[in-house]
């Protein structure tokens, strides 16, 4: 026999996620509005985060880059998940959708003639169909079949719906803030614990791995993300995978973490000195810790992703401090990393409810800065932390 | 001033990475043959996998969504990477690549026009640009940058380079294969510790968190990939995250991991008995291991991927067993799965040096199976085990 994925239901013990039923109402009502405002009959989405987000399906799953998954969100009525076999269990627990599966990977037509279909019957052949195609977004299905779906469902057509999609996502729920303020929570726990960490096996990649250790020992379900560097008063290579460098003296070790516990992401860093720091290392973290707190006091809704790259720029330039350029802190949620983007150009608007990081950066000279992250929340009032803010001075661990 | 991050070279210490000179030259050389069989004049490459497989550069900041990276490998000269500034100098440190880096994110222009200057320059006018398009590709771009790419290149256009790109990535180097062994080994010796993992916290969220941490101890850079289930006698969901479920005698854990070390994958899991397994399960479990058996002393180079899944068909319904159906293994190493798939209609011809997964599944009920998963490299004479095989007779844990 083949198995019945849609008619399983045992060993179904609901985790105590953010996504509850009236969560998942609400953000299809907030879409829905979203839509009928930019002239949209249907959203398609085929990211994870925008699949989490609208339908609660939680999976480590996409970590296998061979099937596609679709997500139809109609302007009224049943959405549709158009998803592999393999996820139907999973999927089912989530929300009342129509959910249509097939046997995934078939080389002949993986998902394309039931998503056509889907969108046949649900998109009248004038009317538009949302996709998000713009900054911060990636169509995950293969584009040759992306161009197929689009051909059969001529004259309908398909038109860019990244702000439809993230006018919504970027505001945070009650639920959301506090599921991101629990990730937080971890990571606050795991960097208390460097010390020990460092002191116990004082090499780059020993302390890479042991504070992933950490984190998940203090909650998190995984960790998607551990960088970091360590380097003689500072440096410069923030992305590059731990090395068997041994910590020394005069190193400044720095640890950023996107941990995740329930779908959610924490995002934020902390600097060590090894040994005692020098004086120029010393002003550029109490640089960044001032600039920080400037924001942290200031910062309203209304104000544009700009004036915090001013803001936080501004600062630095009163110390004395370049920063790295590019961008001084983002969105948080769902992924790492989300827009806005606080460079010099973008002017999105910051609303009340985004969850956002500061991480300023400070050169020390052409080789070497530091940066500083935290993670926040916008209330009507001004910026709530959401991480453990990060002592002023940094702080010293002794090998 | 601005960080200069081209001329950045300090803290570099090497890994003892697989993808060293000698390799990368070779897969140029392979993919520009395959380039001109396909009449390609450059390769555009965007996801994480093929950009480390044509440049060694490995990092986890693909985790943020945010920005893209671009490598070009024209026909003949230097390859071009087009990335983000922030990655220049992990870049510099692969190959002596031309780089050009822009101040990502930047709203109106994401590198859009550095990519089409660089294509321009490369290609003449009436050639084509091969960019994987098809089966277990995605584009990681946004697609409105793609349309505008698309455009500014004309008469130039992209081709699929699919199979140009797969034919060469799916055969593996011998420091590659001995990459993956490596990641097999550590995930060997975790799920050698999981008996005393069960034992110290029998709960599936505590198992799966634990299990994590065991892969970190063993060597794993760290963990892309951890599923699993736990049910009695069996399990039918595979991919959901794990509840805080307790584990009860008569259930059956499974744990299925795709951990990772100097970018290479494994993708392997084990099954566990909570006390005495019923004999349904414990025939399922030995109808798999000798269905698996079969694979391991007579898959030749030659076969098809079809035939894997013919050969594990046939073994498991001479036990009275039918599979779950979809695929029962599949290609592995720079992402946790690869093409073929172990499919009925996968035609793909298994080569010497492929690195496969043999999954076959087995339903007990309709809302019971089992997974078995090894993996192999193909040889010259036959299949090579990478994983420590699994025992014949379903472990038995004792609560």
């Amino acid at each position: 026999m083949k198995a019945d994925l849609r008619t399983y239901r045992a060993f179904v013990t609901h985790m105590q996620s953010p996504v509850t039923q009236a969560e998942l109402h609400a953000r299809h009502v907030a879409l829905r509005a979203a839509m009928q405002a930019d002239d949209i009959a249907a959203l398609l989405l085929t990211s994870p985060a925008d699949v989490f987000y609208a339908t609660g399906f939680l999976t480590r799953f996409w970590e296998s880059p061979t099937r596609p998954w679709f997500v139809v969100l109609p302007a009224a009525g049943t959405p549709v998940a158009i998803i592999p076999a393999i996820g139907a269990p999973l999927m089912d627990r989530t929300w009342p959708f129509d959910v249509h599966t097939w046997d995934a990977p078939d080389p002949a037509d993986d998902g394309v003639s039931l998503l056509t279909a889907a969108l046949q019957q649900l998109v009248p052949a004038q009317e538009r169909i949302g996709l998000p195609m713009g900054l911060e977004t990636q169509l995950r299905m293969p584009l040759a079949d992306y161009a197929r779906v689009t051909e059969a469902l001529a004259p309908r057509r398909f038109v860019d719906a990244t702000r439809t999609v993230q006018s919504v996502r970027e505001v945070k729920s009650p639920a959301e803030i506090e599921a991101i303020r629990t990730t937080c929570a971890i990571a606050d726990a795991a960097f208390d614990r460097v010390d020990e960490i460092v002191r116990s096996a004082p090499r780059l990649d020993a302390v890479f791995r042991n504070f992933q250790r950490a984190l998940l020992e203090d909650g998190a379900d995984w960790v998607s993300y551990v960088a970091g560097a360590a380097g003689q008063g500072g440096y410069l290579d923030v992305i590059s995978p731990a090395t068997p460098q041994p910590l020394a003296q005069g190193d400044v070790l720095m640890l950023d973490t996107g941990a995740v516990r329930q779908g959610y992401f924490c995002d934020f860093n902390r600097n060590y000195a090894i040994g005692t720091p020098a004086p120029d290392t010393v002003r550029a973290h109490e640089a960044l810790w001032t600039a920080t707190e400037r924001v942290l006091s200031d910062l309203k809704p209304g104000h544009l992703a700009c004036d915090v790259n001013r803001m936080l720029s501004e600062a630095l330039a009163r110390s004395g401090h370049e920063t790295a350029g590019g961008r001084l802190g983002h969105g948080l949620g769902l992924t790492l990393t989300e827009w806005p983007s606080f460079t010099d150009s973008d002017r999105s608007v910051l609303r009340e409810g985004m969850v956002l990081t500061l991480e300023p950066t400070a050169m020390i000279d052409e080789t070497r800065m530091l940066v500083h992250e935290e993670n926040i929340v916008l209330r009507a009032d001004g910026a709530e932390l959401l991480s453990k803010r990060a002592p002023r001075a940094l702080p010293v661990i002794d090998l």
